[in-house]
């Protein structure tokens, strides 16, 4: 085998990948499916929002006539933990073009209820469907090269409890927006990096919305410490993206009343806007 | 009277202005509310989004024990007309900082058959009970005074069809976007201009969800002509807003297979960042 064939090898196709297996859903009834939500993509203890959001996002592509989320939004209700879900979904309209559904995902309490943790609207199209005309004055992030960026596995030790997630990403951060690592934050919501997913898979429309939320918050590079929870948070996917790695830009601008807004940008190798998003997120204070 | 008397006496309060009875609710049983849809709001044929919008905000205002939307998501499923319509509502989850609900509106097809036109997700808070610190990088837009800026009612012939709006509404557009009105369209995706309600009425949250929506859409800056419906729009609340008219900064840098998005913010008289929001618009070429 080349040398060329053998990375080939290595590198996990979509479809077959952690991801994919980590999202993979058991149909329990019509518009019904179980899932053991994995440990493996939580930060500290909880689990991913961007995770939570691509489970949602793959049953609703089950459930709708069409597989594409052209715009998803989420509301956290109650923090996810690793273990048994269950994924309700309503299908709300059904058109041509688009087909608009709603999920839920729920956990269960000690006495088995189930509790609510995330509840989505989203309206699903076909992104190959499209007609390739782009008009954009937005520009892709400016950001080093790869191998100029630092990921968790490039400092000396590992941010205690937070590695399970690390290990399944590729997370290459700009050094102009890694200050708060060194203790030095830039004072500036910005946050810019490279991603991937660890075992090489491509991005799809559904790993997009796991992109959107898996960099350090912006509030990091601001000085603050302690948690920024997700309250809302909504997805655009424009484009389906190309192979290879995405730059992911996330800005924050205004910090106001104990709240602030993360608006995300994802971009492919083919320098193609593909996702943008914005969550409004609280933060607490550490 | 004093002449100052006279001209606040002729200000519309809120609570007591063509907008509160036009988003006025009939409660008819817990949790759902009968609504006839003013033709008063009307886009040629079509009921304004962010007039409907406000319409559910105000019956999730009502439902949850909170009553200011935080961020409110929007799925629009089938054109609105004037006339009945019924809100339903439902609390999703009750905390103590924020409360989620859902809403829908419907109307009825001939034979009396609810038809879904609007799906709304949202949490809602007491922007007055937020702590008053405000960090922002964000910056009012440049938009000259009032008086230099053009409304409806400036033009040497109203738009066709477009009046019934137009007399609900102070608008006043920045004429560096305001090309397309004389065939000159700027080709960038920006349209600012002043907003108010004609009877004078100030702003509140409830309010904040039509100005979002309430301009010409950027395509026509960007020389597109023909119709741009919303599938998804996104509102945030950060601040009650300050009393006096806004000033709305509506970008789009996207547009791309045949979608855009529409990007606002609402600034009050204090220069607070009051409202962002987000939409997802087909482009349907005229």
């Amino acid at each position: 085998m080349s040398e060329a064939a053998s990375a080939q090898a290595t590198r996990a196709a979509i479809g077959d990948s952690e991801f994919d297996r980590d999202t993979a859903l058991i149909p329990r009834a019509p518009g019904v499916y179980d899932i053991d939500l994995s440990a493996g993509w939580t930060i500290i203890n909880a689990v991913n929002g961007g995770y939570l959001l691509a489970v949602l996002g793959r049953a609703l592509a089950d459930a709708l006539p069409h597989a594409d989320p052209f715009t998803i939004s989420a509301h956290y209700l109650t923090a996810s933990q690793p273990g048994p879900a269950v994924v309700r979904t309503d299908v709300v309209r059904t058109g041509r073009t688009l087909s608009t559904g709603q999920a839920s995902l729920f956990q269960y309490d000690e006495e088995g209820r189930e509790v609510e943790r995330i509840r989505v609207l989203a309206s699903y199209g076909d992104l190959d469907a499209l007609p390739d005309d782009v008009r954009t004055t937005a520009e892709p992030p400016a950001i080093p090269p790869l191998d100029q960026c630092f990921g968790p596995q490039d400092g000396p030790a590992p941010v205690s409890g937070s590695s399970a997630i690390a290990d399944r990403l590729m997370i290459k951060i700009d050094p102009a927006t890694l200050g708060w690592a060194v203790g030095a934050p830039s004072g500036k919501g910005e946050m810019r990096a490279w991603f991937g997913l660890a075992d090489g898979r491509d991005a799809d429309p559904l790993s997009l919305l796991l992109a959107v939320d898996a960099l350090p918050p912006t509030a990091f590079e601001l000085g603050l410490k302690g948690w920024v929870p997700t309250v809302e948070l909504t997805v655009h996917v424009r484009s389906r993206p190309a192979p290879g790695p995405l730059r992911v830009s996330i800005t924050t601008r205004n910090l106001a009343g104990g709240f602030l807004e993360e608006d995300a940008e994802v971009w492919d190798s083919n320098d193609r806007l593909v996702a943008q998003s914005r969550q409004l997120a609280r933060v607490r204070l550490g």
